[in-house]
């Protein structure tokens, strides 16, 4: 199967938003994605962008994505974090995400970054088993804790 | 007890580094830490920043920190990072810890983000009950998977 992965440029958001928006009705949150494709663009184009994205296309069709950014350890310095690799659900298993996957890898490398990190849900048993082989760490004995728009709001209140 | 909180400075980083080091320890990883000064200043100050640091300083000395960087949710847009918030041990229990948390979520509140987030270790009961007392959410169906720069030469050598 032919297919090219490139950088994503501002026309390719709209197609961008609907893989995200597929992938939350695979983790059975689809309600969850609030962002928009305004949202992709302001922060994954240009300068100031706090993320980059890479497609997989096809003639006109993203078929899939890869969306990183960099973060900053105290232990080991600058790396790189794997926010989103999604690939169409008709076009699995063809050899996108791993070409996905390969890009963020050699991207990584060219970037110098001490370390790549992402998350994965627990019971994602196809992800693990595909990270498994390529030789990484899992670390199990982390929680993730999220303060959001709301519970900040409600938060700084108590501080008056 | 008085001290202030303020960004920090060049001339901080040796303090902070210190810090990190003193967590380190405490999370029983006292080889982990493999940053320098410079590092921390490379990153940590001017226009290409990769992260914001807060200290809690009184008269000459850095008593505590936090440190801070803003990433993107593709459910959520803008988010904020808390890499690390640390008081050095003989200072804890004076509310140094309190006040770093708070400016940190004074910024993710000036900088209209849609949510603040960090891990902690699952055995932290300490740091935990102080997050649960602020109404933060707990994800425990996550694993944080990395790749070391060791593990990612391996992989890309698979790959030619």
């Amino acid at each position: 199967m032919e297919f090219t992965i490139r950088r994503a440029l501002k026309e390719d958001m709209s197609q961008v938003l609907h893989l995200i928006k597929e992938l939350a009705v695979f983790e059975n949150e689809p309600e969850a994605v609030h962002i928009t494709e305004e949202t992709l663009i302001n922060h994954g184009v240009g300068n100031q962008a706090l993320f980059t994205c890479f497609v997989a296309q096809q003639e006109g069709k993203i078929l899939g994505m890869a969306l990183v950014y960099f973060r900053f350890s105290t232990w080991e310095g600058k790396s790189l974090h794997l926010e989103d690799l999604i690939v169409s659900q008709e076009y699995r298993g063809k050899g996108i995400g791993k070409a996905l996957y390969n890009q963020v890898m050699q991207y990584a490398a060219q970037e110098g970054v001490s370390r790549v990190e992402w998350v994965v849900l627990d019971w994602n048993t196809n992800a693990i088993d595909f990270y498994k082989k390529s030789g990484v760490t899992f670390l199990k004995d982390w929680h993730l804790v999220q303060m959001n728009k709301k519970q900040l709001n409600l938060y700084l209140k108590t501080l008056n």
